[in-house]
């Protein structure tokens, strides 16, 4: 099958590899979408140790089950595959398993090729009506749908509701729908790059700001620097909650003095629950999180120069979605 | 009146003042006890923005009312004062309050005085068989209560509930007291001082480690600096929370890529509402928190050597009392 492989630092190659292999209780997945992550943009510069070279990347994929009784089943894919047996498993915190894998991490091989292999407990039917492009967002908006689920189950009762969002790409994005989804009705965002204000404005029906003079009881972080956490703790209320998606720089940035003189909360939040996860995907179907129609196609096989126009922010669609099949 | 009064950094000074004058609605408190916080040595080396000298600290006592209708009744102060209008103080948490005072900060006047100053909802009736000794406890045992409180919200019902507390002054040991009567069985305390570990053990019947090799449920750093964050966002286990009241560094020590990643909660704590100072008391009445003999006693005309032998780790007692008629 077709793949691309990060290779080395900088270096995806599309080329060849040997078809994925489905295990036992595995189905053989053919890939028809699959986007491109800010971790996976991460990798590729040599940033994630989790994810070293040579490596299919790629997590964020839908496709058409290829073989057995299932074949031509339409479905959206968790990526996250976990025990289902430990403490955190068994209370519905599946994120948190020891043994968590994700494709795209070894020893899985990720989803920027033809074909990638999962068990059917990972997978989410997907109705006809629904295009796979949409269902191909399931698994970037269930991270910040469980972002934002953490964030309003930590807020006081009493306290109001009012959020920031930092951060234009997807994942602010998808967590200003979530947001928005579970009844929070004033939403700012906080985008510098002006190209993305203008692409949120005008495909997204979203208002992004440059700079924050406003406050919040409730900030999502989607991006995960010194300068965004500094932010977020500056502008979140007393007895605010911050929840924190983004690894952009691993440490820093958080005012610990006022957090700890007007009690906020900041909660690190990675992936989501399998019940997040069909939460989302079902919220996607119903039509909940909008159109989902400001992504980007392009083939995969162009997929490095895909890689180049994100890193030199000459993308102002918050997301690419790779075709394996174009 | 006497009063040990902050003149200016590293300087104290036992003299005649005016005496506190009540307000309206306040009563004059006769101060039989006052204990020294960490933060008024943090004041003291004139490290607080908030403590601009000359002014009176101490803010745990407990005392005798002096005038009035309810003369002669012995009470311990809750020292936050709040506005008891707006939307925290409505909703029980009115250390949030906008409007908050706290005697030892101006424009309110401290305890290491003969007398005080404050309004009767601050107020909380000791029994005549509790010594106002351990009633003027009741103010740091309420900051850890309400650390610990928080804390336990927090936690997922499913977790453990396996603790850490770093460090081994009063604010950890209270932290510990409450954990315990709050149901959590397994504490581990954390305090680099060998004095102070003796003290915990022969006094306290409190065990305390060195360092921590183990993991935790739940983290109350009762210190407060970049170390001991390190510490707490290296030990805790995934999905749980750092409770965090100390004021010891602004800034720096978590590591928040893990906190991400294992969605670790960060919970900045400070001071109590009425409700845990009300609940504190109680606890302290009726023998919940132990027999709270580690104190030690020492004349307020003494207080400027107190503090020297705090600075100087001279002192083993979690908690030094100043007794203004000594």
């Amino acid at each position: 099958m077709k793949a691309l492989v990060y290779e080395d630092v900088e270096t995806l190659i599309y080329r060849d590899v040997p078809r994925a292999m489905p295990k036992e209780g595995e189905h053989l997945i053919r890939v028809t979408c699959v986007g491109i992550c800010g971790s996976d943009m991460h990798a590729f510069l040599g940033h994630d140790d989790r994810r070293p070279a040579p490596l299919i990347l790629g997590h964020e994929a839908a496709g058409i089950i290829d073989e057995g009784p299932l074949k031509g089943l339409r479905v959206t894919i968790n990526p996250l595959v976990t025990c289902k047996t430990c403490t955190y498993c068994l209370s519905g915190r599946e994120n948190l398993c020891p043994e968590r894998q994700i494709i795209s991490l070894p020893p899985r091989e990720g989803a920027f090729a033809q074909f990638v292999a999962m068990s059917e407990s990972n997978l989410v039917n997907v109705p006809e009506a629904v295009p796979l492009a949409k269902a191909a967002l399931a698994e970037p908006l269930a991270v910040s749908w469980h972002a934002a689920r953490l964030a309003l189950e930590a807020l006081e009762a009493s306290a109001d509701r009012k959020a920031l969002v930092i951060g234009g790409g997807a994942i602010g994005l998808a967590a200003a729908l979530a947001l928005r989804s579970m009844g929070v009705p004033d939403i700012t965002m906080i985008e510098p790059n002006a190209d993305r204000r203008a692409f949120l404005r005008d495909h997204c029906g979203e208002t992004a700001s440059a700079t924050c003079e406003s406050d919040a009881d409730l900030v999502i972080d989607a991006v995960g620097f010194k300068a965004t956490r500094a932010l977020a703790s500056a502008r979140v209320r007393p007895g605010g909650v911050i929840a924190h998606i983004g690894l952009g720089e691993d440490m820093g940035g958080l005012d610990i003095r006022r957090m700890t003189l007007q009690e906020i909360s900041f909660i690190g939040t990675y992936t989501y629950s399998a019940q997040d996860f069909r939460d989302t995907a079902q919220a996607i179907f119903d039509g909940q999180l909008g159109p989902l129609d400001w992504t980007e196609r392009r083939p995969l096989s162009d997929g490095a120069r895909a890689f180049a126009d994100i890193r030199a922010a000459r993308v102002a669609a918050p997301k690419i979605l790779l075709d394996p099949w174009a």
